[in-house]
């Protein structure tokens, strides 16, 4: 891009240097992942800078998501994160696997709970009416990344108590083994803080950032069908998505 | 949907009864956005249940979104979320004012600095190139919503000191003012926790989430030419986004 030009004149200011030396030594290795980065005193006086000097690296580094706070806790350097492409809907364990990660599902739930007011909401039911909720840890590569909350008809959750939901899709035994096509699905996205539950499900401290999602599946014939809450770790999952400034012409 | 049927045998559980008391007094303002709910303890005595038993009812209830735990602080009510539609590239002030917000961006830096690694990588710089960083607060009718921060070539940086940031988008000025067309973005989501620096701008809580958006914007031409950092208040914003199961065929 021919309109950068390098500075060498300009001093590059102080905390810009402890930042691109902090980001080298956790590229390097120096703090591999999910180590602890030494105390802000310490880096002060490992670089000879000021805290306040130290504060405004690692806030540049967190805001980039390079680490990442827990209050009380201390600085961590993140993992690479795994990523999925929100573009179009597809299952988690389908799209990790095309990546290589080793993926398994661990049911730790799966029963019939009346709807709350907001599941039955969305999926135009009756609030009360009974609805099938199953609760899933997704594990990459053995360490959990996510919770997922999933409420069907009755009748299609009993039937899914028989399928090896350890391994499987819903979306793919939905299609494949059921013969329902599906649609397009409306997602919400947010972020929230781990509650207790939460961060024990999840293995992360209570107060940690959480990915959340409402996912509603429709049927090919624009009928909701499976209305999910995902939780997934802000620390070791990304979403991906390309999106277009002008529809295309169609 | 036929295959629901209403359980009224079965005793609804307390946690149940308590979560949907609660949400029934969020939605009726008994209990305003942002305000503080009573302690667990307390609620605790006002429904005649366990401390447990509430704490199960909150987790429900956060999950859903519909309240927000600040680690230290206690449990308050969310506002009703501003939301954007992710699916096509559109500045927020457009999509915001479409939807009848008042909206105002207060630049509060304009400046050169050098590329740090990550912004220099995505925008195909050298590391340590002068780019152009404009730090924009996004106020949604009268309340800090997000900090953008937003990396443009010097040249296009130092032209847009004449344009009217304060309402209009960087993207509207780039397309009709510059005339350079837009392509498509490439986008990242993740989680992160407000640091001490994103808190004060956000006027939030150190350790509250925030939902963290890259988004490298490309010209029609697919050259990278716009890379932002967007941190939106997870309290108070949400993305929404309709994706389809099968790609359309083109």
């Amino acid at each position: 891009m021919k309109n950068f030009r390098t500075v060498e004149a300009s001093p590059v200011p102080l905390h810009t240097q402890v930042r691109e030396n902090l980001r080298e030594r956790i590229l390097d290795g120096s703090y591999p992942p999910h180590s602890r980065l030494p105390a802000e005193s310490e880096l002060g006086s490992i670089f000879g800078v000021s805290r306040i000097t130290v504060r405004q690296a690692l806030g540049d580094l967190q805001r980039e998501g390079i680490i990442f706070r827990i209050p009380g806790k201390g600085t961590f350097v993140s993992r690479p994160k795994a990523y999925q492409e929100l573009g179009h809907l597809e299952g988690f364990a389908q799209a990790m696997a095309r990546m290589g990660h080793d993926i398994r599902n661990v049911v730790i739930s799966h029963r019939l709970v009346e709807a709350s007011a907001q599941v039955a909401e969305r999926m135009q039911a009756g609030a009360g009416d009974t609805v099938s909720e199953i609760k899933r840890i997704r594990h990459l590569d053995d360490e959990p990344v996510s919770l997922e909350i999933t409420y069907l008809p009755q009748d299609i959750g009993e039937r899914l108590r028989s399928e090896d939901l350890e391994r499987r899709d819903i979306f793919a035994i939905l299609e494949q083994g059921y013969g329902i096509p599906l649609g397009h699905a409306d997602i919400r996205i947010d972020a929230i803080l781990a509650d207790r539950t939460l961060a024990a499900t999840l293995r992360v401290d209570e107060g940690a950032a959480l990915l959340r999602l409402e996912r509603l599946t429709h049927t090919s014939s624009g009928k909701p069908l499976d209305f999910e809450y995902l939780y997934f770790r802000g620390d070791a999952f990304q979403y991906r998505l390309r999106v277009a400034r002008h529809a295309p012409i169609s």
